[in-house]
């Protein structure tokens, strides 16, 4: 006779092994270790809270502590490796597999790892398509998860960095898996409750606050005059000339400059009110300007922003907060509405090839993409219509004859040349041969060339929409190229070709002096303008503080 | 100086209006009309929860009873048109703008409505779109949600059907919004908390338990021996070709067929274990001989379906259940799923042009389309790769040169003609028509003819993945559309030239023997056989009993 509760059955078994360690859902964090070692079972999958800022790190240390012989061949489903210890785990034989979305910081070790055979990677994953997963066929078994503050019935109250334990933990609980959350604090009662106590199963009070990490603050006094120049084309050549209102901006130093220039030169063209009024986004510093000018009516977010706790909770009109007046980020939500719900990604990369692919994956470093490729693709389930999803989606089509359909704007904004000289264009990705080393089904690319409707650069706007067959797309990126060698090789003809037809357009093309392009323009010159424009409210991590 | 707390002051505003009716979070069932006419205010963004199964028919009721002297001119925002009292809001002028997704019941007179000036339509989503922008320019201010209890602090227990009421909720509550929820019963303790209390503003016994509609049972004894046929054809050529091992069904009797093939035809082709283990799908009943037979590992559901409950319960391997045994549904984030973690959608249509792009909407009747344009595109940011999605991807790139990516699956399974001898296939979809009389901005498209791979009639199947050029994609269609004025239009030579190449394959090219396909081969013949095979457990509504 079949078993239809084994995992059920299972669960109880795990709980009645920890039992002795626990008060009510409490344990003590010097018994951390136990209790682990009593609810985990070799093989088992497990979501080690890593988001893109706050770490579960006090179980991240204990977890990669445990001996191999008692607890080994973990199967890790986490959208972020961003501690040592993230990596520690496979090293010492902890866990032998991996799933994940994003590795920025341990990328070079993952590569190292992966080479001298300590793991197997199942996938890299956007975000969304990871957290899809966990309801299908990588449901965690066991999750470690992060919050601020537990209640003693196991009610969790994130603040603002709620991130991804929803999502985590709603897969664990309700397929009988084992739910453990560090907490900074144990209080009477929750300042709001993020996640249900009865989700829950163990709480422990970590001995240090759990880390978050301010990964979307870029201090404005590192932006260039190159980066104002291709700000200012942005602006007028992609968002006013689409009516771009709903949006998500990458990380970055190029979209930082468009953010602070909204203010003074989006402001000086007429466009407030006319573009960028929803963002789907982090709440980044170098928004506040524009916030303050009243551009911006509402921001949804994935994470928080160290630091940008106290200005979040005196603009509850933009920013989505709960009855403790701190926001409520989501991960999974915010990404369903950037998929879905904006007319605009840009982005930035390291490599693009002559079909418009990116990549950030470069040799020895195994990178994951975040988000982008899921805010980076056409949303091809929309269905509502706006006046850029429509204008892109018919200048993609003009005379094709196919059934009429809406576009999302793609756009990647490079530099021609990176640090240390590197172009930013290339014929050959370098993820072909990483695909090669590292044993990978296809090449891990970013955002495909299929999908991009624009490229950014110095030089100026190539836009693909526009493009009839590969050959004119070649030509479109490569005359936006630069001196690099993939911008020296254009057909020069052709080029000025495409430019007579408004597929490729200069800075002058599109009505900007580039003399015009200086840091006078920037809304904020420093991270302590960004204060002084929030009002004193903006409190940045002391690493951004130099005065 | 500009007021940055709008939103919180308004809340308070009306909180402070409604305080005479509450008593806790309670407010009396007589009191409802007294407390919407309290909280509303012209104009406002209101979500009524209509899901595809649970109605917030109470507040339904009220809503549309208001005095519109009072209120007017709400804007509905909400996934599902299933109830009259829906559209009663439009027609008694307590509200004036709408954006959904589904209207299937009330498609007729939805567009009746519109073409009388009762309403507008912003657009027709398909669900995660329009949870999507839940968080960007569709937040609601008020919302109005169904659960199975709440205890005295306001949390919220939703049992087996959850569904939208999450989302929804997360939206309004974060913005400063009102959330008032209409309960079957109060109790002290609720059996699990759902919807956290502190997200909860107003709770009301409703006089009667809130409705469920059984969208997804199908009666086997309906099941036609041409779709058992259709049925064979995909489990042979598309399930077992491609190993199709995460998925989603549509309604309907055709895959209905195909779930009731799988314990006994899949099975003698030695398919368990190796098609069909995870499942983004609401509990059909007509998958339960599947599952019994060991086919399935796991669904996870937007909803429940009404006679489930106990068999979920008993099943809790198989689905999502919470610490009371209740099965935890969740329509965004299984659309996330359905999205991102699927290989294969398939589902059937109204309407199939020569492009192979497919419509439910038909002249007079505006029905929109759920969650099938989000399941039957292409997953542009997929980047984990299965054997099904890397085949598909590369039959659909074969010699072209370009990056190598994969495809999601997206089978038409239709009969040539349907219900009184309308064909199928048509040479222009009347979406088209519908536009220009409703005023859209494109023709209501289901799923482009760019997202589908196949297209399966009982005369064979089309795959599209393996057609160049779009003269071969509509001499594969019309291969397959038998004798509609479509099928009979072929080139002959042209379809043989197809089928030689496998693109085109007939019943007998994939050893099918037509005597086979008789109504023997389901595995369950009635709703009794399956309530049998359930062991009892399946309780069938009364509408699907006739023993």
């Amino acid at each position: 006779m079949h078993i239809w509760d084994t995992a059920s059955r299972n669960r109880d078994a795990r709980l009645a092994r920890a039992a002795p360690l626990v008060r009510g859902k409490g344990v003590e964090a010097a018994d951390a270790a136990a209790l682990l070692e009593a609810v985990l079972e070799p093989g088992d999958r497990v979501c080690l809270e890593g988001n893109n800022q706050k770490q579960a790190d006090f179980l991240a240390r204990v977890l990669a502590g445990l001996d191999p012989a008692r607890v080994h061949d973990l199967h890790m489903v986490q959208s972020v490796l961003a501690l040592p210890q993230h990596l520690d785990v496979f090293e010492r034989g902890v866990a032998s597999r991996l799933d994940f979305s994003f590795s920025g910081p341990q990328a070079g070790r993952l590569a190292a790892l992966l080479a001298g055979g300590r793991l197997s990677i199942g996938a890299i994953h956007t975000y969304l398509e990871l957290f899809g997963r966990y309801f299908t066929d990588l449901t965690p078994r066991v999750c470690l998860v992060a919050a601020q503050a537990a209640d003693g019935d196991g009610n969790l109250y994130t603040g603002p960095n709620t991130e991804d334990t929803p999502v985590i933990v709603e897969a664990t609980a309700f397929k009988r898996g084992i739910v453990i959350a560090q907490v900074n604090e144990r209080v009477d009662k929750v300042a709001r409750v993020d996640i249900p106590g009865d989700w829950v199963d163990f709480v422990i009070q970590s001995p240090t606050p759990h880390y978050i990490e301010p990964l979307f603050t870029r201090d404005p006094a590192q932006i260039s005059e190159i980066q104002v120049l291709m700000a200012m084309m942005v602006i007028k050549g992609i968002y006013a000339e689409y009516e771009v209102n709903s949006l998500n901006h990458g990380i970055g130093f190029d979209t930082a400059a468009i953010e602070l220039l909204l203010p003074t030169y989006a402001e000086r063209l007429g466009l407030k009110g006319k573009i960028c009024r929803h963002w789907a986004l982090n709440p980044h510093p170098a928004l506040i300007p524009a916030i303050e000018a009243g551009f911006v009516r509402s921001v949804h977010s994935f994470g928080s922003e160290l630091g940008m706790e106290e200005y979040i909770r005196a603009r509850p009109d933009v920013f989505f907060t709960g009855p403790d007046g701190s926001m409520r980020s989501n991960r999974a939500l915010c990404q369903a509405a950037g998929h879905y719900a904006c007319d605009l990604f840009i982005g930035s990369t390291l490599q693009i090839d002559l079909a418009g692919n990116s990549s950030t994956a470069t040799l020895g470093r195994i990178a994951g993409f975040g988000g982008a490729p899921n805010m980076g693709a056409d949303a091809r389930g929309r269905r509502h219509a706006s006046p850029a999803w429509l204008k892109a989606g018919r200048q993609a089509r003009a005379g094709s004859g196919r059934m009429p359909r809406g576009q999302k704007l793609v756009v990647q904004m490079v530099e021609t040349f990176r640090e240390h000289m590197q172009p930013a264009f290339v014929d050959t990705l370098d993820a072909w041969e990483l695909a090669e080393t590292a044993g990978m089904d296809l090449p891990p690319v970013m955002i495909y060339g299929e999908d991009v409707s624009h490229i950014v650069t110095e030089e100026g706007i190539a836009n693909l929409l526009l493009c009839r067959g590969e050959e004119e797309r070649e030509q479109a990126i490569r005359g936006v190229a630069g001196y690099t060698p993939v911008g020296l090789a254009r057909d020069r003809r052709a080029v000025e070709n495409l430019r007579d037809r408004g597929i490729i357009r200069r800075p002058e093309d599109i009505g900007i002096d580039k003399r015009e392009a200086t840091r006078d323009l920037l809304a904020a010159r420093t991270v302590k303008d960004l204060v002084r424009a929030s009002g004193g409210l903006y409190d940045p991590p002391k690493r951004f503080r130099n005065w």
